[in-house]
């Protein structure tokens, strides 16, 4: 029998389709080994393709002219534009604006070869470190509302280019899914006096089936109604609403993310995924309701009519089946 | 300088990029002929391997002995089950219930070589009129809230198999996607006092920017704030709150629908699409807010972590733009 959940946070359905229950290697496409095959814009050497820096890390910090280990730039085809004003308006029925934000590329490594997954866990920091400096400088310029910290990994997962990077666009408004989010967090924290996912973290805890993983500071679960196989999310233990602000010290969020990654490459032979970083919106930074957390999604099935006009996911992989695969993919540290 | 524009039925934003700018011709992927490899379950003489028919038009509708020309078949792989109760549960914080659904495949022709576009239009209205008669008997079923019909055309739009089909899913509850339409008409209702896709229908067909086509009953538009490339609506003219109880004159639908998928096939040489058809949910089927439409969306760009974190799509060509590309595409007949 399939079974229909509701995922508490964003109030979406989901549909177990137990018929059509499938293992991590029913997923397994050609994995891409990473060779570099011509010109590649990020790596050393080809530095003046990109726009300027706007954050460098080198290997020796306190010599300008030692080696790049991490750097981020403004993306060369920005989706929104940083130059200018909103100038809101309306053409009859319709709103719009100016198409306001920034659009930075946080290149994670000079090397080509390397992935989230395989670079040294220093470098997985550093990437942690990069958004952080980036969402708290973003924040200063009063035009946008929302920092949204995203990576595509694979080009079925929507990267363009091979070399490991990951994206930062700042909004002008604060986006539908993360309104919706606050929305069912606040009306839940109204109701009950708690934190939504501070509950699902107290229950996950409890009941153990979903978790995956946890260090003392994280924990890493299959969310309850997943949207897809393998969907993971990686949450602070003690509550937290926003990802800016946190102290600078990330080694414990690149353990387990790292860690997290490296359990899914094994499972399921690197798969493209798309990982996302949903944390409160500027104006309400700090509050009782809103608990800021990593989603991680291997892409491994397809969006078509159902999904696009219901809302709902099929998903053939019941999270308590997934979690168990991911807690038992041996890796190699 | 790219625009950020709200659609006024779903509340989403998008952001038109005009900088990464696309004409048709940079979304043409080698296109699918259609040539029967291999065995096909929904080629006449193969009936024996689907499930037994629900609904069967024949050539001669008076002798069942006659050749058939649609056939509607329950899923074999289905989503959701016919059989049992919906038994709503929680687990602590989690929702959930049985996997409860209709999910029916709409075999649109034995011609394993046509689509809704080179089929006659006969045969489109016959694929029209099987919707309505599928929704209107799955209403009588009261563990169902909606039917939700939607086709995948092409593999990378999510269809498992090539000969041309369609689908319907009765769920027990109403889809988080129309739920957010009904709100957003339902508060524009109440504001004006008037029907909020007629208000569009009204100013589309004053600017007539974004209308590609329409006939008596019909308008097609690309609408104001697009998900996608060359996405399209096909609404009634005239107010009409549900798709299944109109009347059974399918001629000017069929031949609205048949003419965009033409163009949309001349214009991007055959692009895998989804569509969907938004209706009235059954306890409400019948109001004066919603309006109910079809939305035909070709597949040309990923969904990836911005789109999956934010709820924003990022759309490379203009809808008005899309509007004039779809009006001078010469098509056959």
């Amino acid at each position: 029998m399939p079974e229909l959940r509701r995922d508490p946070v964003s109030g979406r359905w989901i549909i177990i389709s137990v018929e059509r229950g499938k293992r991590p290697s029913d997923f397994i496409s050609p994995s891409q080994k990473r060779t570099l095959k011509g010109f590649c814009p990020f790596c050393p050497g080809n530095e003046h393709t990109t726009p300027e820096d706007i954050l460098t890390f080198r290997e020796d910090r306190d010599n300008p002219s030692s080696r790049w280990t991490l750097r981020v730039v403004p993306n060369k085809f920005p989706a929104l534009q940083i130059h200018g004003d909103l100038d809101k308006r309306g053409d009859g029925m319709f709103d719009q604006m100016n198409g306001i934000g920034a659009h930075e590329v946080i290149i994670e490594t000079p090397d080509h070869t390397q992935t989230i997954s395989t670079m040294p866990l220093r470098a997985v920091e550093d990437i942690l470190l990069a958004y952080h400096l980036r969402i708290n400088d973003l924040k200063n310029d009063s035009r946008f509302k929302y920092t949204l910290v995203f990576k595509n990994e694979g080009e079925a997962a929507g990267a363009s280019l091979e070399h490991t990077h990951s994206q930062i666009i700042a909004l002008p408004i604060v986006p539908k899914t993360v309104k919706g989010e606050m929305s069912y967090a606040r009306r839940y924290f109204e109701y009950r006096e708690r934190c939504l996912f501070c509950d699902i973290i107290s229950q996950e805890t409890r009941d153990m089936k979903r978790v995956i993983y946890e260090n003392s500071s994280f924990l890493a679960i299959t969310p309850f109604a997943p949207r897809g196989p393998f969907e993971t999310w990686i949450l602070p233990k003690k509550h937290s609403s926003s990802f800016g602000p946190v102290n600078k010290n990330f080694s414990e969020l690149a353990e387990i993310l790292q860690r997290i990654l490296k359990q899914i490459d094994r499972l399921l032979e690197i798969p493209p995924y798309n990982f996302i970083i949903h944390t409160s919106p500027f104006n309400e930074e700090f509050n009782d309701y809103y608990h800021w957390h990593i989603e991680i999604m291997p892409k491994l099935t397809k969006i078509a009519g159902f999904e696009w006009g219901s809302g709902f996911y099929i998903n053939p992989t019941p999270p308590e089946a997934a979690a168990e695969y991911m807690r038992n993919a041996v890796i190699v540290k």
